[in-house]
């Protein structure tokens, strides 16, 4: 016993010419029913695509009618039937059914359109995310970031780093104190962890070398905005005997590998979306804090609230910037680099000849921050000294402190959100459309 | 300006013909330094493992002879010199050195031993974890997990599966109520999710069709023992158009694959660790629950507690039937079918003729229960009845409820612990040994 006789083929696996005459079984959503008289179209849907079951009254048996009379869109179905090339059908052919079956029948009405024909407002749709998802449009989005994911993956694998699992229960602030989710740990208070970082980096004490890991992260942060999700999914790397310079090469070709594989592989998926991907140039351009300082104060007139040293980058200025070398560089993607120590963590290293500014980065695409990075400090006494002079207690930092007496190796990494980098990739209007049951402010389900 | 300089190889990279007489340069760590009068041989370790220096006090720079005298044991260090292929060195090479830098010093003493002469207690290993991974036996358990997940995540791909990151913080439980870890979300109550069970099936009903998932689960269980963790690695996947016995090939051939994997890549990791990996054989050998009670009642007299239809298989009888089960067949892997329909969650599926039974299943190793997994039930007014039958409210489980009233295909799935997986393969003695940094009912820290 088994189901796999539900199905043959994927829609989208059937090639009109080298199957045609084929009997094959096709399992998925009855997304369209057209009654023309004598013959109707039914459209059965799958994650692949969509097939058109052709039903010539004259020639089925009355019962087969009878069925596709009867059958409320988002029935699941099962068609078996001979494929037949036709240029004008979707996919370049139709199926001519032999024997039509409901598996599952769907109420109506629906609860939300999925034929595209209508728009819905973002919250029914994610409070329908079931049916949401099953627009083609959303399908394509997880498709490509399952593609997204193992072009990542590749990218580490092939330049030996070693996927790790670190915990998100943690006793410890990553970086002291806000934002932080408690949890009832027995009868302890613990946190959901923001950042890999302190695991990361004592791994780099443990010896492992080079670690990555794509896993959740969680900030309590309030404000409700496009671009912000309270539980996101982060891209963590950290490598050993390298610099903030041998990472940002790193990422950049990271970025350019996966740009590269959606293309070769999810041209169907980006055809859905209309989009077409422009592979970002290597490599990326880098300017430093000062600079962008600089073209802010000086160059860009449109930008209202003027910078001074130390001050980070406001929503404004970082998207007029962004437009400023688009239209420059016709890059999207680029680097700010050499940010001021005091504007980083307390683990980002300091130029030796330079302290007030470290060896840090963000990187960044037109749209916004995708990821931040640098060197880290290795040295056990510089990195107490920035603890303090953030003002947090070493003491609270002791288990992440003990490694870096016993043999730290030089260290640097970054972290990238996933899904901004899905949302840049698909210029999507909101975060949370790149995530599948998206966490915020105010949304806990389903 | 680049770090890059420090290393041209790992130390497993060298192919001591090939390198001969080639200048190369190590990063990593002291691991020993053994002064033997005219000679001092320094061990160099990375995580693909050692390189000997050889220093002929006589042939070298008396500065780095300095530098080697006072040098401490796990400080990182970096060498640059020339192989020597000498077949009596670990790996069949040495290193002849022509500088020699220590990056940085390590405190004297140790926290503990990483040279596998001392044994510690998995406490203390557990509080010096960064320490303790530097042991080779313990580099060698994450690099075959890396593996183990790579070749998990290559099968899915290859058969079709998408992959999918669901929510960790949720507002119901997935089962109902207990062992669940409380988070404050803003002003609201929620919780860590026990399992993603209720998205993936949601998924289906949204047409992703097959997806997997690898990534942390929680489980505010209060015993503390070898083989349980409160924060878990769960490798989930949900597959429609299939039931349980679709899902048990899929999972047996996956079993089968990763061992094929780690022994065709870990083989040194293997050696490291003492271990030959024997295959399991295919197809695993099915037992169904009725027939393992008549094993346990009738075969095996040192089971103390005989078991009546709907009891739990405890924990000494699942071991002796493990135990039997190998001896008869050879094979440590098994399933343990048709479980009785009470003592499997409200998703799972009776049979249509015999509703007492359910399609379900455990993936057992002769060590523990590795997996399980069912066809679930995909008819809502089914669902309901069984949710109201284990004394639940469906209301609670609206949001799950919903995709099942407009298109839910019939699916099956399961669940498989991924520590327990590494654990069983690797036959470890503690669940810990399998997580960087675990978490237990005592430990939240490092």
């Amino acid at each position: 016993m088994s189901l796999k006789a539900l199905r043959t083929h994927f829609t989208g696996e059937i090639n009109p010419e080298a199957d045609n005459g084929q009997t094959v079984t096709l399992s998925g959503w009855a997304h369209e029913i057209r009654d023309l008289g004598g013959i109707t179209f039914l459209v059965l849907r799958d994650r692949t695509g969509r097939a058109q079951v052709t039903i010539l009254k004259k020639k089925v048996d009355p019962e087969l009618l009878e069925t596709v009379k009867r059958m409320s869109r988002e029935s699941v179905i099962t068609v078996t039937g001979t494929i037949k090339a036709e240029p004008k059908a979707p996919n370049g052919y139709e199926l001519m059914p032999e024997s039509i079956t409901v598996v599952t029948v769907a109420e109506s009405p629906l609860p939300m359109d999925t034929t595209g024909k209508v728009d819905a407002e973002l919250d029914t749709r994610l409070d329908n995310r079931f049916m949401d998802l099953r627009r083609e449009e959303q399908t394509a989005v997880f498709v490509i970031r399952d593609t997204v994911q193992a072009a990542i993956r590749d990218f580490f694998r092939e330049n030996k780093f070693v996927e790790t699992t670190t915990s998100k229960i943690v006793a410890a602030a990553t970086e002291g104190g806000t934002d932080l989710f408690p949890i009832s740990y027995f009868d302890r208070e613990a946190f959901l962890n923001q950042s890999p970082q302190l695991f990361k980096q004592m791994l780099m004490s443990a010896g492992l070398d080079r670690v990555y890991e794509i896993g959740p992260i969680f900030r309590a942060e309030e404000h409700d905005t496009r671009k912000h999700l309270n539980e996101a999914t982060s891209i963590d790397i950290e490598m050993s005997f390298a610099d903030h310079e041998d990472v940002m090469e790193l990422l950049e070709n990271m970025i350019v590998y996966i740009y590269e594989q959606v293309v070769e592989k999810c041209q169907k998926s980006l055809a859905v979306l209309e989009k077409e991907l422009q592979i970002p140039k290597l490599p990326f351009n880098k300017y430093t804090y000062e600079q962008v300082l600089d073209i802010i104060n000086n160059e860009i007139p449109e930008i209202e609230d003027k910078m001074q040293f130390g001050d980070d980058i406001g929503t404004q200025a970082e998207h007029l910037f962004g437009e400023y070398v688009f239209n420059k560089t016709g890059e999207s993607h680029y680097f700010i680099i050499d940010w001021p120590t005091e504007t980083k963590p307390f683990y980002a290293m300091p130029y030796e000849d330079r302290p007030e500014i470290s060896k840090s980065f963000d990187m960044m695409h037109r749209m916004m921050e995708l990821s931040s990075g640098a060197q880290r400090i290795h040295q056990y006494d510089l990195l107490v000294e920035r603890i303090e002079a953030k003002g947090l207690n070493p003491d609270g930092f002791d288990f992440y402190l003990k490694p870096f007496r016993f043999g730290m190796p030089p260290h640097a990494g970054f972290g990238v959100g996933a899904e901004r980098l899905i949302m840049t990739m698909l210029e999507l209007d909101n975060i949370r459309e790149a995530v599948l049951f998206p966490r915020d402010r105010k949304r806990l389900s389903p």
